[in-house]
């Protein structure tokens, strides 16, 4: 990694892209009316792990999944703007976050760059109560729909969904 | 929308997924140091517009694309903990976000919920501006590394993406 040579690629692949692009009748509201709140994790093609095809749902990832208040920004915009009803939360195996000690990771920062900050970075101890709570107060906002809201978890090395109970 | 149809669907779709999936040996550090912060929009496909692969890099999404403090945890995350070094932010046209009423949103809500809320939706007056803006507050934050960072335009009706200077 870092030699500068990924943003040229990047650029004539989306060269490539373009020629065969057939998607300019969509419009902003989702076909499918759905929401997807996952990782950012490089490990997770959410359009094709759950068949999406562009156009048919928000996506929205951070480090870990997390329902923050970003995410329920994004979602009250997802439902209030663009007519979404239905939320589909994933977690996976294997995050980097699942166990990470935050102080030590704070302080590796810290010594390095000279700046001391207090961010929280996410972690979590318990992948599926991690799922849960993020389930749980996005349930709970007012401003979001809640009849349609499911946990899954991704697994890394099959590529398949669990749906939490 | 909204039949409930689309998780099961999903979940069949995921069943068809498993049986091809042959990324097994990946690790959460992406394969080619390299994250992206995109707005949620179903019309962009981030790792078909960019030419990625599954395990190549971190994919960071919210309403607008912008690099909110969410996106900054997720960006130290990823830098920190798992090695990347190089990140692309796009905004793209006709986004729900250009332009929206804020007050109308929230009166909206309020109205229909029974719930005021002080959340702020992201709106933007100025898509190239908004991106910059990103860019800017990115390179600026001493715990990211500001030596690689892009700014995009992604082009809804022609799929194409333009490098702001």
């Amino acid at each position: 990694m870092g030699d500068g040579s990924e943003f040229a690629r990047i650029l004539a692949e989306n060269e490539r892209y373009t020629e065969a692009f057939d998607r300019s009748a969509l419009t902003a509201a989702p076909l499918r009316g759905i929401a997807i709140v996952a990782c950012m994790d490089a490990r997770l093609d959410v359009e094709e792990t759950l068949g999406l095809r562009t156009g048919d749902a928000h996506i929205i990832r951070n480090a870990g999944g997390i329902a923050t208040d970003d995410v329920i920004r994004s979602l009250v915009v997802s439902q209030a703007l663009l007519g979404t009803d239905e939320i589909v939360v994933i977690g996976h195996t294997q995050c980097g976050l699942l166990g990470a000690d935050e102080e030590t990771i704070r302080h590796r920062l810290t010594a390095t760059t000279g700046v001391d900050l207090d961010i929280g970075f996410g972690s979590f101890a318990d992948l599926e109560a991690s799922i849960r709570a993020s389930v749980e107060r996005l349930r709970a906002h007012p401003w979001i729909d809640a009849r349609r809201i499911h946990g899954l978890v991704f697994d890394v090395e099959t590529g398949r969904l669990r749906e939490l109970a």
